[in-house]
């Protein structure tokens, strides 16, 4: 195999194009392995964390949103933007996991740590499966709106395989789950 | 369950804020259920197909390439953006399929219609499973740099599992994969 480093493109210029709450969009100029300068659109996100809770008994708890991007409610699994690109993914992980459904966990396993869109977007999403639960009271921000739903984490994976859970997250975190766990 | 209606966001206007030749950013002003409205940032993006292509012995062949947002190689199913909203995903995913590694499928079966970035950004990535390969010459963009990489669907499957391959299509492609076929 020829070296990786003959796929490298090297930084020339950047330049920000947008600013927003959630996120940035700045202009790359790099130059390919040819020596052709090209330029890069690239979304700069803090990143994110998101969980798969699994009770004893193999429940899962999802919760269901609003997303305006595509015009549909979707069932995903708990998560949340990091508040900060310094904020521990664990952290943001736990307080997600609480304020959305009111479950605390005393164990957290990394399961991976997933770029959903990498061409173009700097997120990454750390995702940890919670086991060994314990109920509270969910405290959602307050102007977000979700509906928490629970079924055994063997059909929710088999509603992944059915392609009825679209989102990425949700089918990496529940298929690892499912093959970890069933 | 409470109705799903009172989880939707209504369009109030929306502002073009950057337009790139892979995506453009909008804002859309939207009336929560509580009546309060909130701006969203949201990337409009045409979308993409991917593909898990496997041999008859159940080896899958992977493309590593540099990714500028993550300033790092990744080692990714084949897959590419659409040429246009109106582009037929499963014509995509043949093209790029013979473009970066050279093989034909016989037999492309629709896995799932994934949703990357559900939060602010309208892409979908229509991932297939290809089989019944044969092999050709693989004729990648002049401006794209990728090596090809083979390794039995066991052994990908478990590198997801051990967060080796951490981007979205890719993971969820090869578990789907894996738990289809192996």
């Amino acid at each position: 195999m020829a070296s990786q480093d003959e796929l490298k493109e090297t930084f020339v210029s950047e330049e920000t194009r947008y600013t927003g709450k959630v996120f940035t969009v700045r202009e790359r100029m790099v130059e390919l392995p040819n020596g052709k300068q090209v330029v890069r659109e690239l979304v700069y996100h803090h990143g994110a964390a998101a969980v798969v809770p699994v009770d004893a008994d193999g429940t899962v708890t999802l919760v269901r949103q609003y997303r305006v991007a595509h015009d549909q409610v979707m069932l995903e699994i708990p998560a949340g933007k990091l508040d900060s690109a310094s904020e521990d993914p664990l952290e943001c992980a736990r307080r997600e996991l609480e304020e959305e459904t009111g479950l605390k966990a005393k164990n957290m396993t990394f399961l991976t740590h997933m770029a959903p869109t990498p061409g173009y977007d700097t997120e990454f999403v750390d995702i940890y499966l919670a086991t060994e639960l314990t109920e509270g009271r969910a405290s959602p921000d307050e102007d977000e709106f979700l509906q928490v739903e629970r079924m055994p984490l063997t059909e929710a994976a088999e509603r992944v395989m059915h392609g009825e859970l679209s989102d990425a997250k949700t089918a990496v975190g529940l298929l690892m789950a499912a093959r970890l766990l069933c």
